[in-house]
């Protein structure tokens, strides 16, 4: 049984971690930790997890050398300060949030607004969506975990760029549920602001733009270029991705099919199918995509559940790869369908 | 044309009021406070009034003696502060909080935790349901607007009590969307919290549970007791509430449609209807309402827009009875059905 | 490995059972039946278990004397018509239908309208509520299988009557997702009609008030009288019952709470917790009750996942029984949460 | 007063051609037909409408002779046959479906499937736009009212195109509520289907686009391109349309607005503002629209009530115009905002 921590236990992401990990066969979570809530029982926070898991929140985590990995689930900034120490003491660390996906400390700055503090951590660190660096995830120590939007697009859109059917310069039209702003209540999330409209917000600033562009130009070897339009849906899980890209020659949309199904046949989480669903992939760590031809354009189409395969799902099926344990261990449950 | 200001014009019931008051044929508004806000044209603050309503935000009423009403549209507290002076100047007071609904000072501070610093005012206000007051709102300086759950509930119960039709001992099973709980963003309305529920809150503590005892008890003079169950809907207009009373003689569904006849048949916005629906009135200052007899019980349901009957639509047809106006000036525009 | 047919496989109840089924540790599907879809493969038809169900729905059920069990999951009057078949073959069944909830053929025809053919196997039904008639289920051939009401209300009452707190006359004002009025559409599931409102339906009128009362008064041996208020909730799956019941003789939150405790002590599905929530147990076979005194009365609460504990979840739960699974395989899984 | 019928009394478009005109200064209505609803009250079928409007469905119009104008609101295929009396006997028309929107028979037939059989009124109809029809309409006989999807995007597009800033190439990222769909039930806008997700459908093949093409071509004086992607989401009323351009010259965000203020400054219905909003324009007949510049895109908004400014509201601002009235009589209510 390997042993896990989760830093930053209350949020939504923290929490989901909870739920996926308490009944996995081969993970013990060992520490959670919560500012707000230590001293209390986790299950008598979320009540959910009533039965399942019996520790309670602490201020830090103080056993970390007999952790195998831990998770950082927190706002950006907070997992580069916690992990040289984490990797000093031996122990292997996923982070949820933004702060080891950008490998260009400058990129970071940028976008962040900060500097990056481990930079020592970060040039080794490793994207972690599996279907793109599988080997490369079994060996680190440090898995940037990928945000829920460019899960979703990659997903969606990494056949046809590395197939080089199209040009590298995309649209990305994408609608997310409200849980992916997280637990803190916010104006816009509160639900009379949000609750009956399509919102959207950081059009061409987001930062998940030089997430696609910088991982989708590694998976491709070829610089590309995205404009990104986020839109908030009245939906507490799933995001589509609807994503527009140029043909640079002719195929019918059965060529296209073979690109997606050479790419992902042996893909346990990855379907592509002909009418993606967020209703068919949520509470599970299955993607659905599809992409078709409209003249010299296609349509491609990723759904995923933002919590699951948009973070938490994805960051223990890449806590499987390094831990050594089967990559589908304790995430295969099928969407809820309805 | 009369002249009104609006101390509390960035929340819900204050905007609400612009949205009404905008387009009102006899009624002006010369001021609107906001402290967050002062300075700011008000249409650039909230977009949907662009075209309606050319002022600014000022971050107090200055020319109180040029309004002949002002509505005080803010938490509990400001109004009795803000209520003696603007009655000395002349002016008649419209409360959207609860701070003139209880006539008893001690029980305003029993469930609002501080004492009553306007009593002067306090016994002489007068509680805003037309259908019930009319010809003391007619002449009253300081009108107590109502809850939105007492209006729904009065509404739909008030024709049984006064008809002595059944027991004082009463059921409110209530409904209501989240704009009720105003703008302020809480872990409670926040869109993943509240999205796919429906949450019960402040069970036998509501303040709207003393407000509605006291306005029925005084109505059909007779000392009522509620038990009241408040639950939130992921819905962002509304209120249904379901009410459960106790016949003391047999009586038939068409012996009760006659008591609610008489009671409304010349009301312009209360229809007894075989089945109210929030649909139906949302947007318009509507009450639809019904009961029907189980047995020795009767289920009665009254159904509103929270902030048009239930908050600013009242309030307007408040002012126009108070300001000698045609009650239903500036209100007759039907439901939204879909 | 226990082998199981499901007759209708299209509906939500027979798509979930699949959902939950198809990563059972002891119990495969060897056939679902669908009139529509026969002939196609159910993953084609059911995205969401593409890689977990491997079969193709059929016409009908062949291979009944291969099975062990049986779910019928259409609406009354099939299984009527397909048990005896099956019990005679030795095959067990669990309705999810009304068919063999009222033991008595006179109020089966009173509440569904037309004569029980099956009066044979009626006669020797059980209850599928493990909570309350576990040692019958595992020797039943034939399970009635909860509606979904009853059993968030029956969960959430049925302690207090027993304890004899109360008195046997109740209130039930019930809030539903969609979800429970199956996958046809119809006018009040259409989303313009029911998405932005909560909408009472088939007051005293509605199938469930007779089998609670007559599973309300079989466990707490007294006749029971249910005044019961379903409400169209804009959700998709979870119920919420709230139920009113009245003292006969004074009792703290704690004796309460203590009633609840010994009841459910070792039941591994039903958590006594302060404030029962839908999000903690949707996409789960759990549910949370509460019950409080306000004055002489009692407000109890039963939350469940209409289509798990409230269908097919529950179904699972007894056909663990049934076949000498361990009742817990299949449905330890926490709720969402969020 | 003018006279004014409506074909089609029962479907969502004709409810709101009467919820706005039952209140308008100018216009009465004097026949309803609804073919499942004859010889009832309207206010009787829609609630909202009680004491607003006091006639009865009838199963044809037969006073055709004595109205100014009859509106036609049922689905495609009717309007063509009605017309050619209406506009014999002197009536003038205004379709809300698709039969007399595109002015080439041929394209008609590809995209509704079968022969128009009013080719003569359809060479002299109008598209019933009047930001940029407006001359014409006032002189038309034959209005063809725009579709939603159209409204929304022509608005949001039509100035970059006629200022030639743009390439003709653009895509439309639509996503509307489902009373877009219209009151008859569907698999489709079945609660439980559509109510926590988004739905794309009808990608490439939706009678907008050759709408949108159309139209725009002829605004612009250039073939237009459109490829069109709806949505489904789950809310009843509101579209917004997310679209993407290419620029042809280097602008600035400052030059983007002067083209809209220039375009739109008399327009009492359209405003052009940073963060298009569905809840600032629900309930009304008033649009909202933006563009700013990314690298050499640019991103248009527009957003609508799709059964005001959409579909009835619209119809209304062209009665107005075709009836020489004032074009807001009946139109000038803000957005519900909240």
């Amino acid at each position: 049984m390997k042993k896990v921590g989760i830093i930053g236990g209350t949020g939504y992401t923290g929490g989901e971690l909870a739920r996926i990990l308490c009944v996995h066969p081969d993970i013990e979570i060992k520490a959670m930790t919560s500012r707000q809530n230590a001293g209390k029982k986790v299950s008598d926070v979320q009540t959910y997890l009533k039965g399942y898991l019996d520790i309670e929140y602490t201020e830090n985590i103080s056993n970390a050398k007999d952790l195998d990995l831990v998770f950082v689930a927190t706002p950006h900034g907070v997992a580069m300060k916690e992990t040289p120490a984490l990797v000093a003491s031996g122990t292997k660390v996923i982070d949820m949030s933004g702060d080891y996906r950008l490998l260009d400390p400058a990129q970071y700055k940028k976008w962040y607004g900060h500097d990056h503090t481990d930079t020592e951590n970060l040039k080794d660190s490793v994207y972690g969506l599996p279907e793109f660096f599988r080997p490369q995830i079994k060996k680190a120590n440090v898995v940037a975990n990928p945000g829920c939007y460019p899960t979703a697009t990659i997903l969606a859109v990494a056949p046809l760029l590395i197939s080089k059917a199209v040009s590298t310069d995309i649209i990305v039209d994408a609608k997310s549920g409200t849980s992916g702003a997280g637990m803190v209540p916010s104006p816009r999330t509160h639900h009379p602001f949000c609750g009956e409209t399509i919102i959207p917000y950081s059009v061409g600033t987001h930062r998940h733009t030089p997430e696609m562009e910088f991982v989708l130009g590694t998976v491709s070897k070829s610089e590309t270029k995205i404009l990104f339009t986020p839109h908030l849906l009245p939906v507490i899980r799933g995001i589509l991705s609807t994503c527009y890209l140029t043909l640079i020659k002719d195929m019918t949309n059965d060529e296209i099919a073979k690109i997606y199904e050479k790419q992902y046949k042996n893909e346990p989480f990855v379907q592509f199918t002909d009418e993606p669903s967020i209703r068919a992939v949520v509470c599970s760590n299955h993607a659905q995509v599809n992409a078709k031809v409209f003249g010299n354009k296609v349509v491609a189409f990723g759904a995923i559940d933002n919590l699951v395969k948009g973070a938490s799902g994805q960051a223990v099926q890449c806590a499987n790869l390094m831990l050594g344990l089967k990559e589908t261990a304790g995430l295969m449950t099928p969407g809820m369908g309805v």
